[in-house]
């Protein structure tokens, strides 16, 4: 059994999915989103998904994060901005001595979707399948447990 | 008298500079370079990053931290990773509970050398002189003292 944390960072929301994954399934074990205060200062917001991250590593205790890669923005702007949020959650994570993969938004919808392409509501449907969920988790939360699945489907392969 | 860390962040290699600012002048305190291993992941880079920033600042103690903007690259993939880094460095410094302040590099050479097109020769040059080295620090060490500078000049003006 390997308990292991998805991330889907981001500036404004960074997504988080704990689940344990055994031979026999995936166990969903908890979900949310961290929302950074949205005047506060770019640095302060960075701490901001630090702590959250720090918060849920300690509580839940997961050995192996997966987080998203950043989706290559066209606009060098938002990918330095979703660089930052991103450099701050990995960060939390090795803090904690957890193992980082990365997964590329691809992989990850393939993962959970079987399509590359998927949309977000089916990332969404899928994830409440696959882990037997009673209702639709929000999509940033969606979207790191579906990178916590991908990486769980490799271990298992 | 404040103690402020200058920093320069990149993914290969940061530059910290500490000095006292006080009313009478400048004062070097210690500089240096944190050089990430070259062939590690990505993850481990960032936490040697964290790491690194994280030490410096418990040895000197400095209040606050002057941090240089990425000159925004036009290539979005390196702006994504230049990113990262500077994250890395700005969660360091919060968790520290230093005030962060960020820099343009235009700012930070109008500071240090009067033009903001000023040649890194010449920043490496005026950061010699207005702290009175007896050597010229490393480009990056030197680029990391000039953002100390910059916001030490502005706490007097």
């Amino acid at each position: 059994m390997e308990r292991v944390i998805g991330i889907d960072p981001g500036s404004r929301v960074t997504g988080y999915g704990v689940i344990d994954s055994a031979p026999g399934g995936l166990h969903f074990v908890a979900c949310g989103t961290i929302k950074t205060t949205v005047k506060a200062p770019f640095s302060h917001r960075l701490n901001e998904i630090f702590d959250g991250i720090n918060e849920v590593i300690q509580l839940h205790g997961p050995a192996v994060a997966a987080v998203e890669d950043v989706f290559l923005a066209s606009n060098p702007r938002s990918a330095l901005k979703l660089g930052h949020a991103r450099g701050a959650a990995v960060v939390a994570a090795m803090q904690n001595g957890l193992v980082v993969h990365d997964y590329s938004p691809r992989a990850v919808k393939q993962a959970v979707a079987g399509y590359g392409q998927a949309e977000k509501s089916q990332v969404q449907h899928m994830v409440r399948v696959l882990l037997a969920l009673s209702a639709s988790p929000s999509s940033d939360a969606a979207d790191a447990l579906a990178v916590a699945i991908c990486h769980a489907n490799r271990l298992f392969v």
